[in-house]
């Protein structure tokens, strides 16, 4: 979670091979680099190695680019997937609303405390009813209404958004909409979506009546990144939420909400402090 | 749960229309009757109602059988479909089971200390190696190995058993072969399974690797009524468990297990304590 | 949870015996009541009876206080505690909050919202924070800031206002100063506290602190009723979040505070849906 | 979990300095070794450092005796607190148990199909009641009956047990005997107990009494390892499970086993594993 310090996050992704946490650590060591948290996966199925460190900035003594410099020789050998952020950078997330507003109030409370550190350049919506309420936390809005017609031009003024408030990340705070495939191309592992259903399950569209018409016992929420084929990205968080027989498809909905907010939220701040590793269509998350 | 007091368990269920609680509760009042537990659910969206009632056997001062004739022109008129059971006649079940032996172990252990209350006239198995245990709880095990050439033959055969131990529920506790058509039509909402997944995801064989495959965050499993249709029977409980990218495909089954455990046990209590009423493909549980 | 339907709902307790549900159903069956959910409970330590019953407005074709008049007699014969509430006199929920404004963001979603129906006539603070925020919503925000030398008058003062806006409920929602206990004894089981631990774990000040020193694997949250004994009352709800070793004593007041808005939540709903009974010093909580 | 491979396991702590991992890992990588999973922490309270690293035994080409002598030096300069395991040498765990059987029968089960790897030597029971149950599992079986008198006798003859048999750990599995302050300091952090509450509720007799007077919203189970004074050392796991007004004493007695025995099973899985360092009373658990 949210720490005072200021931290630079590497992490990484290779083939798995010995000695690998002892070239990195010894690297950061030898810069005399105060490593506060370290986490390693490796996957015995396909043999890749997964890798995350928080270092002290003030250790280092110096900044990320010649940290990216110094340390990218050594990344080329070992074939590594790599970045290193700095936590002074906050990330910047745009958020995209429809008219259910329960994540998008959620978000902006765990903004507005802290609760863990990004910005929000600007939120999106196809339509007007929570200008007021974003505006007064002051964060621009933008309402880009989407029709058979219009879809075309207002997805293109979408990206112009997105590149115009330098967004870091996309969330889909259950906006209603199936962006175009040319923007999930444009920012691959960059557009979380909270789905309300325990993915696989209840794919498309209206996931608590489908829900409703099984009978099932419990209900979910599933966070992913946003690919192509819909509701088929990688998987970042999935929580659930009991209901029974006295439930009506309104309390499900209801009940739902909560784990929607709790899911997504987890799944942005895992996000935004560089806890995820995508790899094929699974994520690696160092909690 | 299981309670020593000796309690009669009416259940019915009939269209919703004004007073059916009130001529129910009038009814067995009439006779003295104490009611210690009263449920009801009015389904709303086709109007059916439904309602579960244990009064003390004592304060009736009659039989089921009695009660049965007394009862029944007043069911009649409002078309009910009901059922009074005794808690002193136990509910037989029969238990399959393949080799996976977790499910069994963990009934056998609530069956043995009389967690709540049933009988075990036999254990039915395709495999021989489970049966020093259950002979060691005192209970008849008969192996019934399955092949493509004998299949219809021993299905027969554990017809004949059901029949002659007077089967009131057949609980498949990780049993791998699918049933006959025939005997699912011949137990309806009689049978009672384990599957391994968080219905309706993972539907079929190897669920666990479907869900490692698709990297879900959480996984579960499914008690449910068997009916024709593979995994597609009316949902009775659920319940699910975390897991994480450094969960290999062996920690999933493991882990799955004693949610496995869990949901099966709950199950098959509601059913014996008579707490579920089928409606369509969905169960009502008062729990 | 909300029903657009106007309904009228009777709790009741009294010493039990045979009869008292067939006499209540048949009373209200007598005037052409629908009822749309009924739960009862039978306490077999002390033989108390708790009944809760939902009837359709509409389908009486009178008010409560005509209700109330003619069900008295039958009250008195039973001994019975009882009250009768419609749904179209929503319960006012004033608030009370210090700095932290997690809960009360979360109340005003739901509020706002209608997740479950209720107003809040006004707000009260320590502290001058949340007012642009609660007068963003429309609502009334008084502070009233609390000293040693100021605090018998300022609760004076509180008091008056619980009256001017007819308070029906009260919730300390993370209001850090302790009520008089004048205060507590004139909303006896109207005064909902939240408090941020597993109760009876972690009394008093400071539950995170103690909990982080302690080492436990879990930290919960507590919905109870105030009552003169600090942190003593009855239980309406609780819940817990799961924390390891690397939790600092920060995330854990971060994990914890999305237990304690869901358990708040859940127990105000159950609150105004007069879904509680309190008995002696618990709760039975028909949800 | 369960690894077919054979592994060594590396646990350390000591005060938290630069270079620790990378000195660690070196020194392992110079050695060819394959480290499998490595996880640490760092304790920024008091400045203390943990790491528990696997490597594949085979990749070391020398044996655990061979790898201690070598690493000893570079353990003494950095004051470490350290042990290695190798996965072969199975722990010996003997497990105590009174009349309760529910967690010695779930225990034996996950013994008998290795979920996890552990030895069982010998059972000892103050009562005779579960012989042939264990005997039947192919374990001695020791009656030690406990009296005011017999008791100074009886826990010598105990200890005398633990160390013919070479226990590694103790497990009370529901033993409601308390062990004397000499065997308390005699296995330190090995003698691993199953608390029937959510500690530190509920310390000492009858948890589950106290919790229903309580009116408490939740019940609980906690494993520690036991020192000197009663339910108050470093706790391992804990869980929970919902209960409410309708759950009588015996109800709760009943969910309770459930948690009791998962978290037990877990608690002693991270040990038997070498997951748990012990830091003053608290655990770091690398699950």
């Amino acid at each position: 979670m949210a720490s005072k310090k200021r931290l630079y996050t590497l992490t990484l992704s290779c083939p798995d091979r010995t000695g690998i946490v002892s070239t990195v650590t010894s690297f950061i060591a030898n810069l005399g680099g105060w490593i506060t948290d370290a986490s390693q996966h490796g996957d015995f199925t396909d043999h890749h190695f997964f890798m995350r460190v928080q270092i002290l900035a003030d250790s280092l003594k110096m900044d990320v680019d010649e940290f990216r410099e110094r340390f990218a020789d050594m990344a080329a050998e070992f074939e590594m997937d790599w970045q290193i952020t700095d936590s002074e950078a906050k990330k910047r997330v745009v958020i995209l609303v429809s008219k259910q507003d329960h994540c998008l109030y959620d978000l902006l409370y765990r903004y507005r405390s802290q609760e863990f550190e990004f910005e929000v350049p600007c939120i999106i919506s196809n339509h007007e009813n929570m200008r007021s309420f974003v505006e007064w936390h002051g964060i621009p809005y933008h309402c880009l209404p989407i029709s058979a017609e219009n879809k075309q031009h207002q997805y293109a003024e979408m990206v112009k958004l997105f590149e115009q408030h330098k967004a870091d990340v996309i969330v889909l705070a259950r906006y209603m909409q199936v962006l175009s495939p040319e923007i999930c191309r444009l920012f691959p592992n960059k557009i979380i979506n909270i789905h309300h259903s325990f993915l696989p399950s209840f794919v498309g569209a209206k996931p608590y009546h489908q829900a409703y018409e099984r009978g099932v016992k419990m209900i979910g929420a599933t966070c992913h990144y946003v690919t192509e084929e819909l509701d088929q990205g990688p998987i970042i968080e999935q929580d659930v939420n009991r209901v029974d027989h006295s439930c009506s498809l309104e309390d499900m909905i209801n009940l739902g909400k909560d784990v929607e907010k709790n899911v997504l939220s987890r799944g942005l701040r895992y996000h935004v402090e560089d806890r995820i590793l995508v790899h094929g269509n699974k994520t690696i998350v160092f909690d």
